[in-house]
């Protein structure tokens, strides 16, 4: 197999939610690297809508402290780094060089907003998902968290911009020590079908 | 590190969006197989929305093929396999079983049907996005697409049922020598910021 077992294991079948850190920094380098394997990964006619906050410092964290539902604020201000993964709703703005030969793409999504924003929370959240193993991929451990004020995160880092956020992500080493046990899943036959 | 560089290049670098497809067909157990990892992934409390169908006969390509974009008929006929990803707008019915710990999530997700909506669109596409990795994992090419008529393929595949389409993804063995050149990608100071 390209990929072998221990890779699976590290990407999908043994990684885990955390909650808890250890006290282990998490470096500027690491972050670009997560980026840097994610911009590859396939989006609609290339249309890359992710824009990624890393909030790392104490002052940017105490930013984001108000807008967390009260059970996500211990675990987002402890974690080494928190990621707020938004979507651009003028990703087109972009499409003349991300995506040259579909020259018509720009006008397209200026006259439809609904398509524009459809695209871009479609693939904003795709992105999402090669971000989450992308950092797993480089050995971080993943909080993501859907439990905050949208409108609260997009007024305090996204104002005068198109940008909207989509969820966060914690990023660090977990300590598997405080891990709950895991969750059950949908299985095949409920979830999936071959016709 | 935990995955090495090969695998990185397998999964984000090297891997591109295939239109030509090699002879080779695709097994059903290696379609399972894309589900078995996918289904660890995480979701927002565990909500595991996505529902896909693997198109594989040719009386089911058959099916699908009036509901595709003119550009997107060919490659999807001629792959092995077409995935329909969707989401299940009433998901919220299994979080008893999936979410035991959150007895009022069912409740919660029944009476704001807008937000169950948008729960199952972000975390289905982002399980969309661990798809196309997982598939890649397995030694698979990808051709997902968002060019065709939703409402008609939800008419044709998900009468009666509650999951709405997200995207199609076309499985196989890519041809590379039928590769376009690759497109740009926006660099890590235009889509991020570290604070």
């Amino acid at each position: 197999m390209p990929i072998n077992d221990e890779a699976l294991d590290v990407l999908f079948r043994n990684a885990r939610t955390h909650r808890n850190w250890l006290d282990k920094p998490v470096s500027p380098a690491l972050l670009m690297a997560i980026y840097d394997l994610v911009r590859w990964a396939p989006t609609s006619g290339n249309c890359c809508p992710a824009r990624i906050v890393f909030v790392v410092s104490k002052q940017a964290k105490e930013r984001l402290r108000p807008h967390l539902d009260e059970g996500n604020v211990t675990k987002t201000m402890t974690a080494p780094a928190t990621a707020i993964l938004g979507y651009d709703l003028d990703f087109a703005r972009n499409l003349p060089r991300l995506s040259p030969h579909n020259p018509g793409a720009l006008d397209a999504y200026r006259k439809d907003p609904v398509l524009a924003e459809t695209t871009a929370f479609r693939n904003g959240s795709l992105q999402g998902g090669y971000f989450i193993l992308a950092a797993r991929a480089l050995g971080l451990d993943c909080g993501p968290m859907s439990g905050f004020d949208n409108a609260g995160v997009d007024r305090e880092f996204f104002a005068g911009t198109s940008v909207k956020s989509n969820f966060l992500c914690n990023l660090g080493h977990g300590d598997p020590s405080a891990l709950r046990p895991r969750a059950a899943r949908l299985s095949f036959d409920e979830a999936c079908r071959i016709v």
